[in-house]
């Protein structure tokens, strides 16, 4: 089965994409969220795996708009907790080190543990992997970076040190997106946008429809909408045991809506915080 | 008065701050937020302001946390209408140009324009402010940057064309951040914290007392916490005709929950598209 992920090769995603499909896959890389889509929609990839949130840095707003904008359907999620490594070529000493090279976020996320046991500048660079590419590409003996742990193998670089990223519960979820024929209805989590007036309460009429059919909530997320301002969007995420008595929440919550998008009904992951 | 930025002179940061507080101020430069939470709390600066959520990207929940963590007070919000400018050291044509700079999201937003005008490569920057002051230092006529208006008085730059974002709906929201002793209640609006268990409902009974005493939610936003799967902190922004009502609310809300911050209560702003 082929994967479309965001990044290269030993990306986060491809970590994600391991975790979730297991090792028989094959990897399609692509640039941006935008050839994501693209990749996907002309049936290149089989399956998309793209980053929705992180617990540090939030919700990948830009994401959910794609999402639609494709008519793509959700069939799946997965969370992976973010280890971030430090890697060299093999043999180079800590002391040797005077450059660390990562993306922006991954640097500032290891900030401490740099100040702390390195003598060395940081240097921003799009992609995690793809500074683990670029070092081993390379050779530079002088450099290091930061990046997951299966960039090591992939890229032959030897990890000085594991787990060098300050908040150890720093975790991404990534959703599993399919075309329109991977459609399949069922199962005990969905994510779902929904637009509603901004009539006080109107939001919670629609969770108290979800509550009296003990719906479950997992993640609410308010979107502003300007040039609208007295309307907002919602992206809802939420699980059930019953799935008669969601769709009877449902059916309700479309009447207190103006618009209700259904973006998927999967089976829910779990958090775990190792990998 | 002075009041600490995020970035430097030029930056949308100080677009903000002249919006909010006129141009009688005295800007201060900080290069990260942690850095700008340093200089209000060490009374460098008498105010603060700080991007905390935009329209296409989405909440920095990492500010939350700043907030939180320096015990800050929000005393006021502004809204800044994002928009894009291309910009050269004077008398250089758009035909001359074979490099435009910026940081990455500024980049990603003009991706349209950039494509069906300009015959140039893209380069990313830390910061849009900080591009205009080095293509200014440096007088190179064959490259662009993009930046926020004021950029082209600071830095002495012939704004090419303004206004050349894809989304014309993209405002970032800024708080003002004072320290304890600016604490002042009142007015029609407030930012809280809540800690709520994840028992079936337990968001709809805090909502519902928000909605009898017609307090009206304008944002709100779940935020997940990893190694406490059954726990959510959200994030919510209310408003109120009447603030004995809210006060009401706010007691019966209180023993809704598990814990409840108040981040602040300030004087709601308007969204205007253009500044």
């Amino acid at each position: 089965m082929k994967i479309a992920i965001q990044g290269i090769r030993g990306a986060f995603h491809e970590a994600a994409a391991l975790k979730h499909f297991g090792d028989t896959i094959e990897i399609v890389e692509c640039d941006t969220f935008k050839s994501l889509c693209d990749t996907l929609k002309s049936s290149i990839a089989d399956k998309a795996l793209m980053a929705i949130e992180n617990s540090i840095a939030g919700s990948i707003l830009g994401n959910y708009t794609l999402i639609h904008e494709y008519g793509f359907y959700v069939i799946g999620e997965v969370y992976l907790n973010i280890k971030m490594n430090l890697m060299t070529i093999p043999g180079v000493a800590i002391s040797d080190i005077s450059v660390v090279e990562s993306h922006p976020i991954a640097l500032q996320q290891c900030q401490e543990y740099i100040h702390k046991n390195l003598n060395a500048t940081c240097k921003e660079s799009n992609d995690t992997a793809e500074s683990a590419r670029n070092l081993s590409l390379s050779s530079d003996t002088s450099k290091a970076i930061i990046a997951s742990k299966i960039c090591s193998e992939l890229y032959n670089l030897e990890i000085k040190q594991e787990g060098i990223e300050t908040h150890k519960q720093n975790f991404t979820r990534f959703l599993i997106l399919g075309r329109e024929d991977d459609k399949s209805l069922g199962n005990n989590k969905a994510s779902l946008r929904l637009q509603l007036g901004n009539e006080v309460g109107s939001l919670a009429n629609v969770l108290v429809a979800f509550k009296e059919n003990e719906v479950n909530l997992t993640k609410i997320q308010s979107i502003p909408i300007i040039g609208a301002p007295y309307e907002y969007d919602f992206h809802i995420d939420v699980e059930w045991a019953d799935y008669d008595r969601y769709q009877s929440a449902l059916a309700e919550v479309e009447t207190k809506t103006r618009a209700l998008s259904l973006l998927g009904e999967y089976k829910k992951s779990s958090f775990e915080l190792n990998q």
